[in-house]
């Protein structure tokens, strides 16, 4: 008989449209109760399920003691594990992060490299109400208040529904033991206060605390996600040529205003705030000229708002990254992770998410760089017999703000892949092909 | 010099256009600090303010105490002060009311009987975080995350962007002592809870909390009223004849085909749940039939959605309520309280709200009733010269999903009232008038 979890994640599988039977689904494995669990559920359930152990490299013994316990787990279950080794401590000495932050990113990116169609992280509904409670500490929006997304890209959350309490009871039921997990989304200060001093007051308030707030945090992901999806509309509508029309931000009640001026200042690489916010409403409705960065300023002309950005003028190489393999570049706030992956034989295994996201390295001309898109840039996508614009390819790819953080590889002979799109002919990959460039958006 | 407080209750003010200069405010003073502060942020801006202290008759000697509190800091002040007593102990024997609700009740008619433009209650910004986290807590919707509205019919809440320590400096600052207050919004159990368990943990988190809350509260209020207002005219558009549009209410995103479907239940008078929703969201879908209440049921035929209500069928003298003066008539699920004023010369004094909610009761033609709008019902409003269409006038009046709800006085003759629009003609105010019916819906 199916256990009352897996049903219960069954019935999120299918809500979230998460996964289909079939689909090779890598959960990553902590070894925590969360992760555990996750994995003979979706192993219960049937699903095609295989396991990756991020071995963090934080505290030596401990770390060691979780990756054997992963390594038996597995082999008990009959199922397949990888295990990576990330070195936190000196990815956290190299790059200005904290080690919380640090070991998600090199984790995420570990569990990005294996081929897989999705990416199961255990989060569960206890997460979600730390994270919502976090957030209206910390001040947020709509969208954070809402929580942790169930579904992100290509990486899911099966138990973002059930309970810790829900999950403990399953693993007591199978006699089945767990480490202690110490990879957690908030830091340990704040979410320690919040599960052990916050959280059981709001259970005496009210006894059956977690399925009222499974239920409260459904509404509020829908509310969001409408939000921001009109909002993409809004933004759309408000793009005259190169800048945005006053008008029309004027007449959108105030909650899409807000999230469309966001949407501006997203697209110019203007770090949003809410000064920033109330700046450029200003000159939505005054007019006028006003510095939002260094050497960048909005200004209006009649009806149109525009962003000045001197970092945006065409400059030769300057705006140009010359991509070297094995290094995450931080471009247009996004973290890309570019690898190049040796094959011999056929490069079947290719994570779906990358099948727009690589070429045959060696078949390149010259210098690979990352840039963004020009003016005047073409493509012959694979497959195809004639040029494809890019400014074309990216707009049926990416919303508009979006666009033009979209990557753009050129060689020394131009185009060769227009994120959302694809590769060129010219760079495709075929039975020869012995490396292959991939990347990949690294940032949670 | 303009205090601190002063300067950010202005603001408040006026961002939620709460009053203007000019307008009589009446404070409801309990004699804590908020009220205490609101009294004095009030007189110090220059508005023609008065109080009313509601003395709930609950606690004797505090309650007297309390009373004698508030009459000497307005005498000190100089500000006219009517005191109200109330037996909430009685009432809460004669009604199924908790003693904070039958005090919470009675304490906003009592406000509302007084003649004034705006009644000013003294909620603050730590009321809207207990608020906000009792209905996290307890299982909410966004307009329950969302809080104390600053603003509602004619209440305003002009502290309600300052926190508990800056009124507390504040009074401290002017010498200004207080009582403890005794009437709050929450049960004494989950505010104490509240206010001294989780709050201080999440300040640990955020030194700035209540700054953020602020901001964080802003977002949530206007995304909030703004799904509203979409689903007020989601909810117009889907109505066709008796009926609603299955396709139309399909076609909506779920956040609005939600909101549709609560607008649909609350015009029909059926408790809004979980369970009614996806019921009726079912019925949308697949057609159907099915029991939403006793004596109640939703059925589809081809594309409309029909409430069938055995209550609503229009059945003579049984869908009418006789009014009594001095009465709260629990109709349509609102509290409607009918009073009597008796009034020597001018009826000029009267509360502007309730400027469309009275008559001139001797000039009433044998029984008054409260009932529904029927099919037919014409009024010849005040100063008209001609008889309106009571169906018309209430579509004016209200949104779809309140005109079932809307008070229609008739007496013996026909229709004397329709609330929204007015009183008919021949029962009009005039200098002969002596007794006033006036009406008012008292749930807070």
């Amino acid at each position: 008989m199916k256990s009352e979890l897996a049903a219960k994640v069954e019935r999120t599988i299918r809500k979230f449209h998460m996964a289909e039977k079939g689909e090779r689904l890598l959960v990553g494995l902590s070894g925590g109760a969360d992760s555990a669990a996750l994995l003979l559920c979706l192993d219960e359930l049937g699903y095609d399920v295989s396991a990756c152990h991020v071995n963090h490299c934080i505290r030596g013994e401990e770390a060691d003691r979780d990756q054997h316990f992963c390594e038996r787990l597995c082999e008990g279950l009959g199922i397949g594990i990888i295990v990576r080794r990330v070195d936190v401590p000196a990815y956290c000495r190299a790059n200005p992060v904290s080690e919380e932050e640090g070991a998600r990113l090199l984790r995420y990116n570990a569990l990005q490299e294996i081929s897989a169609d999705k990416i199961c992280t255990a989060h569960n509904l206890d997460d979600c109400l730390e994270t919502t409670l976090f957030n209206l500490a910390r001040g947020s929006g709509l969208k954070g208040i809402a929580s942790i997304p169930p579904v992100r890209g290509n990486i899911i959350r099966p138990l973002i529904e059930c309970s810790r309490a829900d999950i403990e009871a399953y693993l007591a039921e199978r006699g089945q033991d767990f480490v202690t997990d110490s990879t957690n989304l908030l830091d340990e200060y704040s979410r320690n206060k919040l599960r052990h001093k916050v959280v059981p007051v709001l259970r005496e308030i009210n006894p059956s605390l977690m399925e009222t707030f499974a239920k409260t945090l459904g509404f509020l992901r829908e509310d969001s996600a409408f939000l921001e999806k009109t909002a993409d509309k809004a933004f759309e509508e408000s793009i005259i040529g190169d800048g945005f029309s006053r008008k029309t931000i004027r007449g959108l009640d105030y909650p899409l205003r807000r999230r469309v001026i966001m949407r501006i200042l997203a697209k110019n690489d203007i770090g949003i705030s809410q000064d920033k916010i109330e700046l450029i409403e200003q000159l939505v409705n005054n007019g006028g000229k006003a510095s939002v960065k260094s050497e960048c300023f909005a200004y209006t002309k009649s009806d149109i708002l525009y962003i000045y950005n001197e970092n945006n003028r065409p400059k030769s190489a300057e705006d140009e990254v010359v991509i070297r393999p094995d290094t995450v570049i931080i471009w247009q706030n996004r973290h890309i992770c570019f690898k190049i992956i040796e094959i011999d034989g056929k490069f079947e295994n290719v994570n779906k998410k990358f099948a727009n996201s690589c070429l045959d390295y060696d078949k390149i001309r010259g210098v690979i760089v990352l840039r963004k898109r020009r003016a005047g840039d073409k493509i012959r996508l694979v497959g195809r017999s004639f040029n494809s614009d890019v400014r074309v390819l990216m707009k049926q790819a990416f919303p508009a703000h979006k666009r033009d953080g979209a990557v753009i590889l050129a060689d020394d002979e131009g185009v060769v892949l227009a994120e959302g799109s694809g590769a060129a002919e010219r760079v495709k990959i075929d039975d020869n092909t012995r490396r292959v460039l991939v990347f990949d958006d690294r940032r949670e």
